[in-house]
């Protein structure tokens, strides 16, 4: 299964994507989306748009994945960033392919363990994870493998939680699905 | 020449087309993009973009102006209207001809004369100024064709005051420009 992670920003959107047989994870690219010093917000929105259609178009995922954001410092900085995961989004829509949003500290227990774990945490297990030898960079290259990898660990949890009606008795909070699922 | 105004809003987009040889402005269309009930945020992101960019190619405005928000009653709100604004402002930049914003306030002024104007008196001076027998609805479609006035209102008397040095100098607050203009 091919899922490609995107970190939205307002300053750089994050993307990675990963291949996984249900056991191993393999990196397949990860980089940044910035848009050069002194574009417009404008520019950057359709710098954001473009690159992640391109990305999409050629490494043709089977699932898109992307970090939902319920909170910012302020309005007007929620705004800006709204703006920039609205076009990410988008880009990922245009896809066909189904869009998983999941919250950070879904991410964060999935790949660490633990919902408020550090960024430094967040690397070192993608970098684990990945059988890597350093952590990717920049931060949100490395956040958007971890929201691939979290929807690998997820699926792979749900699919086992939904396969014995006994396990998921013994398991009831592994039915609820918290992450929201948009299928086309 | 004909502006394309724009109302972004995460429920109702509005949008007002006005053709003008600068002394008589005439309406062209407006309307609201909606997504029906049911549809997700993602879908409702998609509607708006595809809708916008039709109507853009369709009507070929020489600019789109974008009323611009730098308040919302909260961070997830303006997250939402943020997703809602930067799709919009996406269909407008693809078009390759300028994207032009204005705040609320200077759209009031430029419409109506004074910058706290109610809906209502911004929907009556909508009607009087394009020459139509009602006040256009939904209300997003009013204000939207209230921003095309605004800038066609503002890029005349832009040209009036940078026509000649003295009266810019007279009236030297004009040649403050407050709006943003974007050129790609």
């Amino acid at each position: 299964m091919r899922v490609f992670g995107i970190d939205p920003g307002s300053q750089r959107t994050g993307y990675g994507c990963v291949d996984s047989d249900g056991r191993r994870h393999r990196l397949v690219l990860c980089g940044a989306v910035r848009a050069g010093v002194g574009a417009t917000f404008p520019d950057q929105l359709s710098i954001i748009y473009r690159s992640l259609s391109a990305l999409l178009a050629e490494h043709r995922p089977e699932c898109v994945v992307i970090e939902s954001i319920f909170y910012a410092a302020n309005a007007r900085s929620a705004l800006k960033l709204g703006h920039a995961r609205g076009v990410a989004m988008l880009a990922a829509i245009e896809t066909g392919v189904p869009v998983i949003e999941y919250t950070p500290a879904e991410i964060k227990r999935a790949v660490v363990g633990y919902g408020r774990a550090e960024k430094q945490q967040v690397g070192q297990m993608v970098k684990l994870l990945l059988g890597l030898d350093y952590v990717p960079t920049p931060h949100d290259a490395a956040d958007a493998l971890a929201i691939a990898i979290c929807h690998l660990h997820r699926g792979k949890r749900d699919r086992v939680s939904f396969s014995s009606e006994g396990g998921a008795k013994k398991r009831p909070g592994l039915l609820k699905r918290s992450w929201r699922d948009y299928r086309p």
